[in-house]
């Protein structure tokens, strides 16, 4: 094999390599995120705090912008767990777990732990698998679920 | 400029700082508060708590009058606390925390310490500044809410 | 039986029955205890926070002075609960919670809210059955024992 | 009094409120430190969290490395709890709250949130006044001691 022909493969590997998934949140990639989704909080005259969890949904990075609500550090922080230890929007899980409905008492089984109201997505990678979790809480429940959909449909921008 | 001149300024601006608005919550402020919606309740013919938070949610004060029910010393303090931490009264979360609407669920956020019925309401400055919570709890939730109203009417004149 | 010896043994039962003892705190006895422990703490420079508890462990009134620790809170009124609790000044638990002394790991079993440092005592009312508790909090150890035995000594004066 | 000496009085108490110093902890100037504390762990090898707490306790920001302990979110939230609620470094609560020692069990009061191992400090304005605390852990103490010390160093350049 000659020179030319090892570093087309070489080359090829690199690429690859650098065009690899992320397998798991971390700290740069959540912080750009949080930058994107402040700064459009900013542009609609909101104050909010932001969680971003890994996949296994420990907090990866928390803000609170000045000026937001203290019971919001706990509502953005469990969103950005929710979503990643059931899988789907906070706003998703809204109407199955209202009373009558199959998940009803969920909100109850993990300590507190579970948002039911809108503001909380899974963040995918390229693969669309699960690293991540975007918890956003500061406004009425349709702001908050729009930033957060906002935040799912910048993420892989902050990639 | 001459002396006369600067005192007069001096004077002015001294005089105008010391009565700036209160900043957060003082203890001898809470109490004359809680004093006062006491004797309205007494006035009622009803046995409650009043709790007193400040701008962060602390406590700063909390009295339970002779007889009233055990359980309205954690109710009044969380109620304290919500009204400070989402800024606003809790009998106006109340209608946002009923199963199906927009925040139903957001009373297992945050360790148990957010009332979504009557009886709490923020307090304010002159200026209009949240400085602290008032919560009520004892009677039904109207009459709580009632007391609760009566001390925010009556909060200026404690500072 | 005539009407002077009417009035005597009315005079004589009115008079026992205001001699009684008290049986449980009242907030009324708590606020005259509280107002003068604070006042000792002014004297002394500090700034505490104090609890009031009644017979059965329950908070009666608590007051943070301005400045007070935020962690003082907790631990004035889970004081409050130790020494009725457990029947005994928590200086008096302190040796006894020590490792490898008789009752360590006491500090562990109910939630948290048993405290083995000074600052706790029971208040007995003149037949010398408890009747609440004292916790002080915001000084060095000795500070709020100090505090805490001021207290436990002018309580007669507040009944 | 002419216009120009008014104008001169007018300018010089802006220019002093304008400088006047920071009153709380605000986002900005959280991120600000933090940067540098990871910088500074980045440089000796560490994978850290850091926390930073406002004047009331709460958390502002949180940011955890790649690679740091789960645990350490925890750890570092509650170390800028404990420096702001009780006032002190908590390498200097060690001592305090040792077995045999005045304080010993304080750990144990306030729901887990008191730390007592070095790691955290208060973060003070330029006046000298508390607002805010900052919580390091990911090494040994004696690194999450030099890194929260650093932090501390640093802070007004922060500001």
């Amino acid at each position: 094999m000659n020179q030319d022909a090892i570093s087309v493969i070489v080359d090829s590997i690199v690429k690859q390599l650098k065009t690899q998934d992320l397998d798991d949140m971390t700290l740069g990639v959540a912080k750009r995120l949080i930058e994107k989704v402040e700064q459009k909080a900013r542009d609609m005259g909101m104050r909010i705090v932001v969680a971003v969890s890994n996949k296994a949904g420990h907090p990866v990075a928390v803000e609170c912008m000045d000026g937001a609500y203290i019971a919001s550090y706990d509502i953005a922080l469990n969103k950005a767990f929710t979503v990643v230890a059931l899988k789907m929007p906070t706003v998703q899980l809204k109407p199955l777990a209202q009373p009558g409905a199959p998940l009803y008492g969920i909100q109850f089984t993990n300590n507190g732990k579970i948002v039911i109201f809108g503001g909380g997505v899974p963040l995918r990678n390229k693969s669309g698998e699960i690293i991540g979790g975007l918890g956003v809480s500061g406004g009425t429940e349709e702001q908050d679920t729009d930033l957060a959909n906002y935040g799912e449909a910048v993420f892989h921008d902050c990639l």
